[in-house]
This record gives C-alpha cells, structure tokens and sequence, in this order.
C-alpha cells in the first residue's frame, strides 16, 4: 500500500466539490453564518448524527434523506442558530430551506442536506438564511480562500477555523480527502456539537463508504472529550463523487485499507483540532489508559479521566495531581488497583506502585505541566488493554464563555 | 406517629457522646485538622464507604471494623491529607493512628475507628496525628463550642461548617439524631469526597440501624451532585448508643419509622448543605425530572442535567437556558420527545411543548434566574416516575479553587 501524503487542503480540495461562506446576518454582524457545499455530479453519502434524543430539525431531516439512500449533490449549512428544540414549526423550516437551496441550484430535493448550529429553542431567521443561500450559490470554488470562508462560516465559540487534507495513490489513482469541523464545547461522546463535512474523489460503494466512515470514527470524532455534554445537532457527512477515476471500492481490500488510511488522517486530525480548540481550552491532553483488563475498561477510565472537571482543573492549574486522575479512573467502574498503578505525565512518572513523586520528580513534572500539550498515560498493570482520548482542560475562559453564551 | 423536631445541635446532642476539634499542624497554621468523637459506651455502627475502587486507606481499614460487627466507641478524624493511593504504608499509618488512639483513650483497638480528607497521595504526618490526637482527648465535651470545633476540623476547600439536629418521640421517650458533614468538591454518586458523621442515643438493633442508614442515605447524600467525581474518602458512619433508653427498635414499625424521620431530617439537611456549599457555588439548585417513563429514566436525567457543565455554567451566568437542560437529559439515556416536555425555572415556564420564553416571560425567568437558589424542572410527560437531584452552578470561583489546590 502506497503511504498517505497529508497536504494543505480542506473540504474542496477533492475533485468534483465547490464551497463558499457568507454572511447573511444570522450571528451578530461581521460574521460569516451561511456556508454550501457543491457536488458537480450526484455523490454517495455516508453520514452519522448525534445519538441525543433531543435531535434538532435539521438532524430529523438529514436522517430521513440519508435513509432513502439516494445520492446527494449539496449540503446548506448555518450558525447561529441551531434550529433545535423547536417542533413541527422547526422541522418545516429545515425542510423548506432544502427545498428552497435546491430550487436555487436546479436539484431535486432529495439531494439536499442542511445542517445548523448555534443557539438552541430559537426559529431559523428563514428569510436571512434564503438569501444566504441565494448570496452562498454565487460564492462558490474550491480555491483556499473559499474554504477558509465556508470553514469560517460554521464556527461558533470556535476560535480557529479546522480543515484537514490528504491523499493517496489508489490503482495508480491519486484520490484525495478533504474536510472542515466545527467543535469545541459539549464535546464528548459520539461527537457532541460538532458539524463535520468531509468530502473525497474515490469511486467507492456506499456500504464500503459507510463501513469506512464507522471506523475511522472511532478513532477519531468519538475519541475527544471537551466537557461530557452532548448536543443535538451533531452530524458528520462524507461525500464520495468518484471524480478521480480509480476503480470503484466494493469490497475489503488493498484499496479500501488505502482509502481509509487517507479518511482517518483526516478525521483524526479534524478531531485533534477540535479538542485543542476546546471551549477556553489552553492546553491539549493526549490520556491514554492501557494495562487494563478489557477493552471496556480501559475505554471508561480514559473518558472518566478526560471528563473529571477535578483532572482538568488541575491541568489547567498546572498541577501534576496525579491523585485526581487515579480517582477518576477508580470511579470509572473499571478495574483499578492503586498500588499497581503507575501515572505519568509525558512519560515521567508522578506516581507508581503506591510511590509518590518526591521534590526532585516534581520539578521535572512542572515541566511537562507548563507545555501547551502533553499526555497523561495511567497505566493499570492488570491486562493488555489501552485506550486512548484526546481533551482539553477546564480553564476560566469555558466558564466564561458558557456562563455569557445567551439562550 | 409524633412529629419530628428540627433542633440547633449537632453530632454530640444526643446523649452518650463527646466531640473536639484541635489544631494540628496537619493543614496550614491555624486552621483545625483532627476531630475526636467519643461515645461514653459502646455503640452500634451502621456506616458505607466509597464505591471507587481506589479506596483510602482509612476507608479500607474502617471497613475491616465494620466488618467485625462489634460495638464502637471513638472515631479519629484529620483533614489535610486523605492518606490515599499510599500504599502499604498509608494502611499501617491509618491501623497505627487508631492503635494509638485506642491506646490512649483506653480502648480496645476494634473500637475505634479512622477518617481522613485532603490532598491524595501524601502520607500522614504521623508525629502530628498523634499529638494532635491527645490533644483532642482533652478537649472533649458536648458544648456547642466543642461541635463547631469539631465542625471546622474536618473541613477542606468548606466555606462553611455543616450540622443538623431532630428530635422525636419513641415510646414516650425523647430521642435525638445529630450530626455534622464535610462536603464541597468532588460530589456525586454515592456520597463523593464527603465525611459525615451521625450519632443517636436512640437503643436500635444493627440490622435496623443499617436499614436506617442505607433509606436515609439514598433520600440525601446520594442525591447531591456538585461536580460528577466521586472521591477515594467518602465515608459515613451512624453511632447509636442507646443511651436514650428506648425500648430497642429491633423491626419495622412505627418506632423504627418515627426514627427513620428523624435520622432523614438530619441526613437530608446534611446534604442540602453539602449542595449549597459545592465548590464555588453562588446558587443551590433543586434539579427535577418528573413525568418519566421510569424511575431509573428519571434518575439518569435528573443526574446528567445535575452534572451537565454546560447546565451548570448557564446558571452561573444567570441564564435560562433550557435548552441545554434538555440537551442533557436528552442524552442522558432517558426517553425525551421534546416537543412533549416542558421546562421551568421556579415554576416559571421557559420551553413547552416547542413553545419558547418570548420577551416577556424571559423578563420573569430572568428574576428567578438572579435568585440564590432556585428550582429546575423538567416534565417530560410520558410517564409517572420522578427524581429530585440538589446540586450547584459551575462558578469561575470553582476552577479557581481547583486549579489552585496543590497535590
């Protein structure tokens, strides 16, 4: 298998997709709000949304498309305004936005999607958003400067805009991945408040794209943790044009680990970046818990970890408090035996064996608890597990932001 | 059945007991950090510990007692350092400080118990302890100046000492249940990073005592949520010293209810204050979900919107938002149909049926919101079962605190 190069690029680098972001007054002024993905041709889909019972509209909607299971051509994308919460009303208007993005650019219905984030309980502005799409049509490229728009267009508390790239030689075919997210608070399990658009030229089946799109999930999306809360809007949406013209991906093979090689670089990173873009995130914690009896186990530790605001707080306060992380991996419900545990930070040990750090160790430690990214890797002694979550910490800023954001 | 009586008081009201609270040197100069409690003659002890499976030493020491069954006459507690995650060493500082405190209060070491609280991962200053406990032999009694000393010696990050006292009748005779809590961080379920410490003069058999305990505990201390960790200390220990002079409760009935009343009093406002207290808090929070198809749907709600960060900020920032309360319990795993629910602050609606505050009752929203301690209601309408969950907002002053307190 040929190796997969990462390249600059984002959602219109593969062959075949247009984008644009404008602004159409849904956030506050200034703001781009409105982004479209163009297809040239009918694409396949393969898409998941949020597992919340509380689903917004625009998720009701996109479920009902993607299980028709025809091609699609479009996605209209907001923020602002999440369109969740708000019933039959809001459902109507995710439905009419469809409709009308399609009329605007000569498609059927049934190859739209839309997708919205922002405040929930709040009408979509219908009026607002219908111009956006009419100004977002006539924006459309797949120049750098039209992704960075679009990529903009669908942040909000967002404080940089998250694009991935990469390609890969498939039958002497170079097929290209490309991609934009949105992140930051609510993240966690199953990719809480995200939008994430990825689009690729491989010709591939829809079941193999599906199959590639669940795992390289949950290497990827489903392994960050910001806070634990998980929104109603979540939606990851992977358009195939096969615009590049290598043979068709139908079964498990050489070419189908290739092509999900190139999907999971760019869902990783996508995912990375959205953890270090936690809401008032100041540093990126790679925890990994391995040595645990089951693959169960050590999920649950890893993400209890990620989750403590007792572990993140201490991240934040630069303390190598090795004792709130054991705690949360004790709490987790996984097997956990203190005295055989070991925790270190970047590979220098805090605590091993019932052994604590001394002065000399804790200065090597406040070291590694200074960097802007570092790992926390516990490591359990009681089998051959491991698993690894990428999070943030819990500063002031995500009290801040979360206690101003308005309703 | 006589009604209960809520009483100034604490955990040496009921007769049979004395307390003291001296400075040790264990936490910094002058603050108090070792309690005694002392029962004039053996007691039954009902008492649950921490379900994390990296339990403190003295957590695992006080179960091997409880486990013997026998009677008990003294408790030894510090604050300053919760003797966690040490090891070997930290199980022999813990059976050594209550050898010695048996030794020199002239009991048999299985009459004595131990409770620590503080930063994980130290080893007890034995030398202090030590002292620190005779000491606190000589300054036993039952005064309300000895309660508050004993109240403040076990606080950590406290802003407030925690007491509550009733009174009922039994068979003609007065009996009274006391007690006295440390609380704050690191609170949730199952009693998390919490000391408490409960006596009664009431004559009560073991099997009862227990069954007392276990009832009362899930009416409060388990339904107190500040931030989802749960601690390597938490303990809660009930002394009943008979001195009363019941006629014994030895099985169901209206003896055992009336002391079942008053044992709730106690342990809910106990736990009430805990809530208010959380770290940080500037509001008390009552979280309800009524209207579930389940109690187990109602339980898992109420609990996610309890610990959702995103929920607990908005409070914080005075804001009602609804919409991430029903976010939460919308991947709480419980059944939600949000156009089916309802939200309200204080009996204040916010969100009905997909109908959303408009200006003017967002104007009286914005009043309860600026209250100190408020109701958050959720009906979702689709059964019977509810839940009532007391927690606090998420403040700056929280990550302050967490940030700040060093391992």
């Amino acid at each position: 298998m040929k190796p997969i190069r990462k390249i600059k690029g984002g959602v219109a680098s593969a062959k075949g997709f247009r984008v644009s972001g404008v602004e159409a007054g849904i956030k506050y002024a200034g703001r781009k709000d409105v982004a479209l993905l163009v297809a040239d041709e009918p694409c396949v889909l393969a898409a998941v949304f949020t597992t919340n019972k509380v689903a917004a509209a625009p998720v009701v909607y996109d479920r009902k498309i993607a299980k028709g299971g025809g091609m699609v051509r479009a996605i209209l994308a907001n923020s602002g305004c999440a369109n969740a919460c708000t019933g039959e009303a809001g459902f109507k208007d995710a439905e009419l936005s469809a409709l009308a993005a399609a009329g605007e650019l000569g498609l059927k219905a049934e190859e739209v999607l839309v997708a919205s984030t922002g405040v929930i309980g709040r009408r979509l502005p219908m009026q607002k958003l219908l111009d956006g799409a009419r100004k977002a049509k006539a924006a459309l490229g797949r120049t750098a400067a039209h992704m960075a728009d679009a990529e903009r267009a669908i942040m909000t508390t967002d404080t940089k805009p998250k694009s991935a790239c990469a390609t890969v030689e498939i039958g002497g075919v170079k097929v290209t991945v490309g991609g934009m997210a949105k992140g930051s608070g609510m993240i966690e399990p199953n990719m809480a408040t995200m939008l994430g658009f990825i689009t690729t030229d491989a010709a591939i089946s829809k079941a193999m794209l599906r199959k590639a799109l669940l795992r390289s999930l949950e290497k990827s999306f489903n392994k960050v943790v910001v806070d634990g809360d998980e929104s109603t809007n979540d939606s990851l949406f992977l358009l195939a044009s096969g615009a590049a013209g290598n043979a068709a991906i139908k079964a498990p093979g050489e070419d189908f680990d290739a092509f999900c090689a190139a999907l999971d670089a760019v869902a990783v990173s996508l995912a990375r970046q959205m953890a270090m873009d936690g809401e008032g995130a100041t540093k990126f914690v790679t925890v990994t818990v391995k040595g645990a009896r089951s693959q169960k186990d050590a999920d649950k530790a890893a993400r209890a970890i990620a989750r403590s605001p007792l572990a993140k707080t201490s991240w934040f306060g630069k303390d190598p408090n090795w004792g709130r992380v054991l705690a949360a991996a004790g709490y987790s419900g996984a097997d956990v035996v203190d005295v055989r545990s070991e925790v270190f930070y970047d590979g220098v040990w805090a605590f091993r064996f019932g052994e604590v750090a001394g002065e000399k160790q804790l200065a090597k430690l406040g070291k590694v608890l200074a960097k802007d990214e570092f790992a926390v890797t516990v490591d359990l002694h009681l089998g051959d597990a491991s698993s690894t979550i990428y999070t943030c910490d819990l500063s002031l800023d995500y009290v801040h932001i979360n206690a101003d954001y308005t309703t």
